[in-house]
């Protein structure tokens, strides 16, 4: 007999192990990002669905910051079902599934390779489909996602994204460096972080519906934690960058309406600062999490995370107090986060 | 004393005659997109917020579908707050505005347009900043929008990017005619959709939150749905493709939790299908709507609308029901639609 949210809490507590496992196979990524640097493509194209989309809305960022480059999450649709004249030929491709498996992620790389794209599958599972798709295969190495929330194979998808786009900008060995840090340092957080959130849980049990807020980096990790208590929590939890819940979304907030805020130490801090204060002036309970939380004032709760050894690296720090919260929670409101009602580990949908 | 959301109410009746407005100065928009065509870029960036943003949506779709370019909803962070050294040489910018006067929309023009960017920009009022900023000015010509939540403007962004794509195909005059048909299929649309969203405004009363599905071009009906019903009527609406339905957020449904779908009879109807069938299995309330709203079966409610002149166009329909029904729903909660609170007509946020 198994615990509710064993094998979900188990994942997130591997987490530090399993990112060191990729680290020790940098070598693959540096040599990836040397070939998309000597293709010097126009655009990278990003691919994934749930959680790997997530990682993709991050190396949006980690493109532009690290190499210059302009990566778009590109749309599956225009590909495969509206069948659109899309120019593949100065493109690279990226895509990102844990299981190599999502139809759709694949049947666009086999398209875009056709047409001239540099493919590059980067998975959990060596032996997928999108692994036989894809010109460059580069392993997750997170050993094998039992839950079906992700959670390991998110924080090595953005470690194997920072590693990809460094050494894409000659910086390889020096991110490696600063992952490994990275890896220190969530293996320190994660015991005081899991007793903070156990305080958060209960006032949580009864929220039906939360914004989760990030601006630039950090808005991939607004939509993952947003996703995870989402498919965990069965709470409606919706992901905004700080200026879109600007341009509207401030007009629903109510006392009963908490909104949880991303605060990381870079130049998007002054529009969640912003963001934060609205949220209080509308009378709705705030959580302030991220490196910068302690510049939001007026936070009902707190969760604190060290700050990463290169602001580009924050995001893998600051989505664990949204991980965490979605056990204590989970388990709070007698749910089971490993085996979420509607959901499978491998999701057919079209 | 005029009676709690009337300018919004007359903007949404409006919309017809100001989509013929448009068409008067089609000329302009097939000029533009030539000058685009002719500097055959490698990325078109599209910048907005809010409603403005949700037609960027619109406008990926349809450089997509009607030109095979590359465009993109880009980041206005790494530009105007990371200072990152994107490379604007072989861009094209095209620039959404209602008022004209969003800050870092301005900002971004104008660092992308010193960077060698082709820079369009798209606002109802051409004595603005924007208007200045841009190097190409095409006015929306909707007349003033006093609501706060806008909505002539919205359609009016989808019309004129709709030609520009068009012209910049070589289709714009086949595209200007389709348009005129379509100003009147909305002007017939307008009466039998008003009373019929009044039988959805009452049991509505009591929603919190909702999920609005949409698949490829209708992505950007259902942002726009979900963005008034969550400014006008303070329902927690998210908009999702069908897609990132699947992966986590069905997981959170419950009979209490209504969802919108659009489904359109396009390649992506299939997959709206299926998650219309996924939120039915489920037990949450189903509302379908857009031109193939009959092919979603056990719907509890139907709000249909016209099929378009072309599938391109279709979104400037499916809108309607969603403009409407937020009308009707936040006068039945007795809140203002032409003042949300928490909301002003231009943002300054950054």
């Amino acid at each position: 007999m198994t615990k509710l949210g064993e094998l979900f809490r188990a994942e997130i507590r591997e987490q530090p192990a399993a990112l060191l496992r990729l680290l020790e196979r940098a070598d693959e990524l540096e040599s990836a990002g040397r070939a998309l640097a000597a293709r010097s493509p126009s655009v990278i194209r990003l691919i994934g669905h749930g959680s790997s989309d997530n990682s993709a809305v991050y190396a949006v960022y980690a493109f532009g910051l690290l190499t210059g480059w302009t990566a778009l999450r590109d749309s599956i649709s225009l590909t495969v079902y509206y069948d659109a004249a899309v120019d593949f030929s100065n493109s690279a491709v990226v895509a990102l599934s844990q299981s190599g498996a999502t139809p759709d992620v694949v049947e666009y790389v086999r398209r875009a390779r056709s047409r001239g794209a540099l493919t590059v599958g980067i998975t959990n599972e060596v032996g997928s489909e999108l692994a036989h798709a894809a010109e460059i295969v580069l392993p997750l190495l997170a050993g094998p996602e039992r839950a079906v929330a992700a959670t390991k194979t998110y924080v090595n998808e953005l470690a194997a994204l920072a590693l990809l786009c460094g050494a894409a900008a000659g910086r390889g060995a020096e991110l490696a460096e600063q992952l490994r840090r990275t890896a220190e340092l969530m293996e320190n957080a994660l015991d005081p972080l899991e007793r903070a959130v156990a305080a958060v849980a209960v006032p949580f049990s009864y929220v039906g519906r939360m914004y989760v807020i990030g601006r630039g980096l950090e808005f991939a990790t607004a939509r993952e934690i947003a996703l995870k208590l989402t498919e965990t929590c069965q709470v409606a939890a919706e992901p905004l960058t700080a200026t879109a819940f600007a341009h509207g979304p401030v007009a629903a907030l109510d006392p009963l309406f908490p909104v949880w805020t991303i605060a990381s130490r870079d130049p998007s801090l002054p529009a969640v600062v912003d963001a934060a204060a609205k949220v209080r002036s509308m009378g709705a309970m705030l959580v302030a999490s991220g490196s910068a939380a302690g510049e939001l004032s007026g936070a009902d709760y707190v969760l604190p995370v060290p700050e990463a050894p290169a602001p580009v690296l924050s995001p893998l720090l600051s989505v664990l107090p949204g991980q965490l919260l979605s056990a204590a929670l989970a388990r709070a409101k007698g749910l089971d986060p490993d085996h979420p009602h509607g959901l499978s580990k491998i999701t057919r949908a079209a």
